[in-house]
């Protein structure tokens, strides 16, 4: 299996993609994102997602991020691993790192609640 | 339980700091670091660094990071989540994003090969 690859995430999807929407107040999550971080939402930040693959061992990928507010939105191409390992284990973790400031960053810990569809 | 914090990682730690050396042959890992992506090592790169946690939900947090040829060795401060993650379950995945090209990324998964303490 080869562990690295060159990965292009395109900003307009050349294939049905799956934007993924993690909860930020059902699951695990405890709290919506602090008023002080929702900056990293508006600035290109990458996110750092991690998933959990069948055999249990952790998956970490860059991914675009939104947040509507109540929701935290993820954007996977679907049949991604990231994609098929939420599907099989809705518990993720998001990393987003202010391109700014790499010592300031945001830790989402939550599970997936809703898989849509875009086109 | 915060679910967001302001991390400071100290260049120079200022606290006893275990440096989590992931083996680069044993383990699942399966392949050394391949040159064309060894750059981003010499980078002032941050890795995303995905553990699992005892109720197997994954977390993510950046780090500083260095590959000796062998090994990735990532630096934590002892006694933080993913350090006590760690201890209790050597699984982890890296993602490396380049600086200069978020578009550009290599993702490590193994396990952790060996803790040792710097001063």
């Amino acid at each position: 299996m080869t562990r690295s690859k060159d990965h292009k995430i395109p900003a307009v999807p050349r294939e049905p993609s799956s934007a993924t929407i993690i909860s930020a107040t059902g699951g695990v999550m405890s709290q919506v994102i602090p008023e002080k971080y929702r900056d990293l939402f508006n600035k290109k930040a990458f996110a750092s997602l991690a998933t959990v693959m069948p055999d249990g061992t952790p998956q970490v990928t860059p991914v675009w991020i939104d947040y509507d507010g109540e929701q935290v939105i993820v954007n996977s191409a679907r049949g991604r691993r990231k994609d098929k390992n939420m599907q099989h284990n809705s518990a993720v973790a998001l990393a987003i790192i202010d391109p700014d400031n790499p010592y300031r960053y945001l830790e989402v810990r939550g599970r997936v609640a809703e898989i849509t569809e875009q086109g």
